[in-house]
């Protein structure tokens, strides 16, 4: 058990919207840090240390690498900051560093700058988080990988794409209710999402999450507050799936998740919203497997139910998800967690989750490389 | 007080020897993660989690940024792995994040490939550790911010060149004892140091370390063993020094040193052997002071009196420091705590501290953007 974990409350949270918006990183971070400090209702001033996750890109112009001193300039305080990353899950490692850490009041940000940039350069960049000698040399990007995954899910459990179809129809109705979603107010039709270009069989555009800009912060404190974080694993795999003893099943997830409800004490079924990582369609369908909301290969039931519709009985990625809220690296983690903190306090409008009072989040950096699943709980 | 640290040991270190030979990070990894361990008497299944600490640099031809899940691949466990980072400052900053973690056995590797890389490349590469909008674009990459800080303390306190020779020359006299050195067996004399290529006003060649590949490796425990961390303290301050309220104190060694201290109820006069980060001669200087080795402008007087050296009062980088054991950037900070441990149990030849109970590693980020000051003591 890798808990031992002492008693964590989140006190604010705070995300500037994501979208292709071309501000500095320093400027969304300053953004998601007020916020979160004003929801938390405290002053900068009470901070005891920051953990801070970014991606260290050249996806952007600043060419800054030593991001845990750029937060001390935005915040003007002398305190520890360090940054823990781990590309697309990075948001939940740093969160997972964070609940490890005996200071009192902590703020944990994940902030990047991906959109804007030639495509070429995004994709490059991104797959640096992959394996490079194994399998990006032999053509396998995210989208190749992703979708040998779903073409073997397909040939194993009988799932088709019209699955996938109905996971982005959903996220994206999710995310047209979500001011701080890219896709807001353009809710999309199911005819479009099958009829959108291929990408790799059997992918097409809207299996594919969305490259944004943007900032999301938390503060974590031993000080009760309402949210009380209820249990934080991370777990890790090797880099490369030909490596692994199976394509549909990630084991990260898996161990991540059986130790996170263990901490809890609870089951998925105790679970009443869920953010999940949805890089594509088909992370969404193994998650829910693999997070034990379904059995092995039964999944698309879920969705084919309607159970996780917003109105349905475990609503997944109310926020929209990295499909329609977007994902912007290092953000996605931290996002998910200020998505369950605002839908457990009941704040979230048109998208508001009935009867959410405990909240799981699932964050994966690379293809199933680095998971963190954490248990929100409001008291 | 950043403490409330648990007792905490070391139970085995190893690094590979720094140098430009062009190995694969992983294949540095396996070297220095198989030594520890065996320095250790531990089997891998005996790890309960890792830290690792690399840059994310286009310095080597790996293109890879996921190195928690390639660590997961060396060492084939499904533990917690995670990636902190600082520039320069990355080992210590891994380090301390570790000792704040309640695993049982935690391994903290440092790991990176520099040399060999384009030096326009390096340069920008290197850059990153640093202010891009406010400094760089005026010309003050890193040998050009110490030369200023250099400049400035020179006119404040009356010190010249000539002690920076003598560090310089005391450090390459170390490192030449040192195997794991890039610089094994090939003292410097002062002349040679004295005429070497002008770099930036007062700085020459030997003012500056060297770029090398390499890693480094610590296994950490909550199990007594002869080595105990007595502290462990992480500072962080601006990224550019012009926004700093002096260039001649560096206020996160300060902080961090003093929050050090008192971790460990010990007082500077208790060291008796440190590693500090020289990455230029001016900085180590600094350090004496910011340290508390020495009052405020008087830190020249521990080198022209030989009070630092090998054989003095206060041997100050016995190992050689970054300048002739070598800076592969996030190795560095881990290499110090390798060098202290195998000062403490008295296991370093020819350049071997008289008796050294209690060691001190100073490891900066940056321009002194990120400090770690960590106190290391024989049992």
């Amino acid at each position: 058990m890798q808990s031992k974990m002492e008693s964590r409350y989140i006190r604010g949270v705070g995300m500037t919207k994501f979208g292709v918006e071309d501000r500095s990183t320093m400027s969304f971070s300053q953004e998601a840090i007020s916020k979160a400090l004003a929801d938390a209702d405290m002053k900068v001033g009470e901070l005891d240390a920051v953990v801070v996750s970014t991606v260290d890109s050249k996806m952007n112009d600043e060419r800054q690498r030593h991001y845990a001193a750029m937060v001390a300039s935005i915040i003007k305080r002398k305190i520890p900051i360090i940054r823990i990353e781990a590309v697309c899950g990075g948001g939940g490692a740093a969160f997972w560093g964070a609940c490890r850490m005996k200071f009192n009041n902590m703020l944990v940000l994940g902030v990047d700058k991906v959109a804007g940039a030639p495509t070429p350069i995004v994709t490059q960049e991104i797959m640096h988080a992959g394996d490079n000698f194994w399998e990006q040399e032999e053509g396998l990007i995210f989208p190749a990988i992703n979708a040998l995954v779903a073409q073997k899910y397909f040939s194993q459990y009988g799932a088709t794409h019209a699955d996938l179809e109905l996971i982005s129809f959903k996220n994206h109705a999710n995310g047209a209710k979500n001011p701080n979603a890219y896709f807001y107010k353009k809710p999309v039709t199911l005819e479009k999402i099958r009829e959108s270009q291929m990408i790799a069989t059997p992918f097409n555009l809207f299996d594919c999450s969305i490259s944004v800009n943007g900032a999301a912060a938390a503060i974590i404190s031993h000080d009760k507050a309402d949210i009380k974080v209820k249990a934080s694993a991370l777990h890790t795999d090797c880099l490369a799936p030909f490596e692994r003893d199976s394509l549909t099943e990630w084991s990260a997830t898996k161990y991540a998740a059986k130790e996170a409800f263990k901490q809890a004490a609870l089951t998925p079924k105790d679970i009443h919203v869920a953010e999940v990582h949805d890089a594509f369609t088909i992370v969404e369908l193994l998650a829910y497997e693999d997070l034990g909301f379904a059995k092995k290969g039964e999944g698309a039931k879920l969705i084919r139910e309607g159970i996780v519709n917003l109105d349905g009985k475990l609503p997944i990625n109310p926020s929209g998800g990295l499909k329609a809220r977007g994902h912007p690296i290092s953000p996605t983690g931290v996002a998910q967690l200020v998505e369950l903190a605002d839908q457990l306090r009941g704040r979230c409008g048109e998208r508001q989750v009935r009867r959410a009072n405990v909240g799981l989040a699932h964050n994966i950096g690379g293809a199933g490389g680095t998971v963190t699943v954490h248990i929100l709980e409001k008291r």
